[in-house]
């Protein structure tokens, strides 16, 4: 299998469902300016990593990915809350992102913080209408649900933002940014990956494997990031690059050098493959999105 | 049974249930910023009655309270944090609530609309974590936590400030008034009584019963907060009043007159109370304080 045909299948999939989701939600729903502020950034051309690497591992399991997709939704949809309230003026106040504009600067403020708001809910929404559906599977939703919940909130996600808030206009040492990034990108990157491990019965040796391995494509996703803002276009990423040295934001970059960031992300990424080893041949999808995740241009 | 000393006792289980459980996460958590500005938002003097109605209904299927709690504190975080999110300079703009001052003004905005965010994922965070640990109870969790999630989102409570919020500055219609407080208010109320009913095994006769009880209190509850804005003190409120008037808002008080929106509330009141019958003398309490919604000085 060729891994951009794979690639291109699962994005297409999970784009599909969300598509379908939200347009439903318009539908049903008469006062339509809060679904429609939330459709909108649903849509706003996000890479969907998080929902195809839930797709990828319950595929590596032979599950029918129709019953991980309630996952690859909520976490897509807890993303997206996230960057929405990140663009605030109260936050980073972005005008732009992935070169549309940010939910703000279309709805208006206060639209975007209940937009967000909204789609937090619905996340959970989602995970609790399909948990109570489940049937004998509910027991391996909930447990999966649970590293969900756990990842996008106080001591996940939303920690790291705090983290990366209080920061700000600083050098921060190495040990506080690696745990900013574990929590603020790896968190739900890494739940990602656990919650359709849990799911689909993995062993706690496979799930332990899984574990170093999201952790590594995490701490790699963070290192192209900081890479990119110093060698991207603005065309390719679709915001302004070189933010992150006007702001005098602690990176990888500024702290070890564009050279060894590479080398670190290089290592990091073997790293990660030889984390798969465990699952052999049919881990083949999550290797290659590895380096995917190492070289993105965006 | 004296209604003052039960109302004393259920507010006491709710505030001390939840005064450990966010003393246990500043305790746990390193960086405490996020947890501190959660932890005094939810402790700012709230009157709990979404919790203690929790509390009431399982007491009144005589179920132990503690099964029920995590609905009661899960409920009181996703009001404090619409609260908080309500309070944003982009939203109503408030200084203060309840006498003291709004998270924004203690910690700033984008810590506010993190701590916001925060407490509606621990709400589901919890829900998710009990569920999980519900054994065999946990069907009937999961089931009444999609009350909760569904009252909570797109649908309910964000869809009722929505309304609120397209509608300022100018006079609605009675229909558009009712559905807003049905959404904005009505619904969480609604969930913080079916929640624990569903949870109890309770009949769906029963469970339709209290639905209608849930929609009275929730429309006297407004009723009686549009009278107090006209009529109550500002040292009673902890807030400034006649600010609806000042604002423009529509009110039960603008569209009807201050009689009639009294004598509106004595009506509402009675139904809620004609609603319990199928409970009898079991309901005491449920009846007790629908009077002491449509009474209250604050």
């Amino acid at each position: 299998m060729n891994f951009k045909e794979e690639l291109t299948g699962l994005t297409a999939l999970v784009d599909n469902y969300l598509k379908d989701y939200f347009e439903r939600l318009v539908s049903e729903v008469p006062e339509t300016t809060l679904i429609e502020s939330m459709q909108y950034s649903m849509m706003a051309g996000g890479k969907r990593i998080r929902p195809v690497l839930t797709l990828a591992v319950a595929k590596m399991m032979s599950a029918d990915l129709s019953e991980v997709m309630p996952f690859a939704a909520a976490i897509e949809m807890i993303h997206t809350y996230s960057l929405i309230h990140d663009d605030l003026p109260a936050m980073d106040n972005d005008d732009y992102r992935r070169g549309k504009l940010t939910n703000h600067k279309v709805y208006g403020e206060a639209m975007a913080i209940l937009a967000g708001d909204a789609l937090l809910n619905e996340a959970f929404n989602l995970l609790f209408k399909t948990a109570s559906e489940a049937g004998e599977k509910m027991e391996m939703f909930v447990k999966s649900s649970c590293v969900i919940a756990g990842a996008a909130g106080k001591d996940g996600m939303i920690a790291g933002q705090v983290i990366d808030m209080e920061s700000e206009g600083r050098q921060i040492p190495e040990e506080t940014l690696k745990t900013m990034h574990r929590k603020k990108t790896g968190a739900l990157i890494m739940a990602s990956i656990i919650a359709p491990a849990i799911f689909t019965g993995m062993s706690d040796d496979e799930i332990k494997a899984l574990s170093e391995y999201a952790d590594c494509i995490g701490v790699a996703f963070q290192i192209r990031d900081d890479i990119l803002d110093v060698e991207g276009t603005s065309e390719e990423l679709g915001k302004s690059t070189g933010s992150d040295a006007k702001n005098k934001k602690t990176t990888y970059v500024s702290l070890y050098g564009l050279d060894e960031a590479k080398r670190m992300l290089r290592d990091v990424m073997q790293k990660a493959v030889g984390t798969l080893s465990v699952f052999g041949e049919k881990a083949w999808f999550l290797r290659e999105i590895a380096g995917y995740i190492a070289e993105r241009r965006d």
